[in-house]
């Protein structure tokens, strides 16, 4: 996987991910990272301007870096933990919405991320680059199926909390003790309809203005921080 | 201001704002935009899709609305409410971050958003995109002296509650009762130091990884929420 830019390429080095290669650019001059590359035993090639022009569509700040692709954990890495707080995210789309929920996830000290196979975002470059660097320190598992999934999260004890706006709880009246799954729906559609179901409790931010939308990763972040306030 | 895409014109539409052109590719075929601009009597552009390339580096689907520019509120207009919540933005940068959190604050009820003149972001068609909206429906100041803004809130009876790492106090913790100033820093680098100096409370959210770095609309939204809760 393909990593582009200063701050990715800080965090990698610093963390020693297996890097098959650095591709930098022949005027890259950062200080401190030319110091990390130097403490390692790299592969590196140095493009011209020219060359290195042909990676222009990314956001690259003239360093790239070719890494081990992002290692999923597996469910039952983190879903024995007292009082697990785990996050499900229901078919999200949009790759920034994943990384800055990754970075809330890591603030917050989440036990473990659940996404599905398919029809979802999954751990790209993009993420990893808006997720700045949390995505080292949190466990995302990738599920073939969400139902499944949902049906071994309770019969592990979990409560599972979703969010919608019909029929639905103020997100602070709901105890969020005990173990804990916060399922964040489709930036567009909400939840699925099956994972709607299978949910104990249907918790709502409440809106007080005429159109009422929030980020999906803004709405994320305000559910978790909720979730974790029970734990402290 | 141009604007584009679909939702922004359908909102920019149904709230009869002033439109003086309307730019439509010529396969332009969403019926419930059709059927808003018959309603009305607009200036109308047709372009062949070859002319229409020309935007093709801004996210169009099809249609570009030239509409009034934004108009800011004055400080005035929203200050005198009776326990009035405002939300200042000291120096942001990036028009996402700032297009989620008028998103969040129209969500939320927020009396009014403050943004200095200089050195941040001001309302474009990207922040009228990524607030989906909710920039009708909010009121935002432009000032030219955020520390003298201060100084007049104070006046006015409003504390003052900033956000940061160190040396603060746990945002659960801060009474939000009454009149209220948020201050929201910097992506980078946070508050500037004259406005952490006006500061009466410094919030912190406390994090629980490695990283630690909220994305700054999410770090926002939950202050935002926090200090709504005592409104309601």
């Amino acid at each position: 996987m393909l990593v582009y830019g200063r701050n990715v390429a800080k965090e990698v080095l610093k963390n020693n991910k297996k890097v098959y290669k650095i591709i930098i650019r022949e005027d890259f001059d950062d200080k401190s990272i030319i110091s990390l590359i130097e403490k390692g035993d790299y592969n590196i090639e140095s493009l011209s301007k020219k060359e290195f022009s042909k990676f222009d569509k990314y956001s690259h700040q003239g360093i790239i870096l070719d890494i081990e692709d992002f290692k999923y954990a597996e469910l039952e890495d983190f879903i024995y933990e007292d009082d697990a707080k785990v996050v499900i995210l229901d078919h999200l789309e949009d790759t920034h919405n994943l990384g800055a929920i990754i970075r809330t996830c890591e603030a917050a000290g989440i036990s473990g991320i659940i996404i599905p196979k398919d029809r979802s975002v999954s751990v790209n470059s993009t993420v990893m680059k808006t997720s700045a660097g949390a995505l080292e320190n949190v466990r995302i598992a990738m599920v073939t199926n969400l139902s499944q999934t949902v049906d071994k999260l309770k019969k592990e004890g979990f409560w599972v909390v979703g969010t919608a706006m019909e029929n639905s709880t103020d997100y602070r009246e709901i105890d969020y003790s005990g173990k804990i799954a916060l399922v964040i729906g489709n930036e567009g559609s909400g939840m699925s309809k099956s994972m709607f179901n299978a949910c104990d409790f249907i918790a709502k931010i409440p809106m007080y203005g005429k159109i009422n939308s929030l980020n999906a990763s803004v709405a994320a972040g305000i559910m978790i921080y909720e979730v974790m306030r029970s734990k402290k």
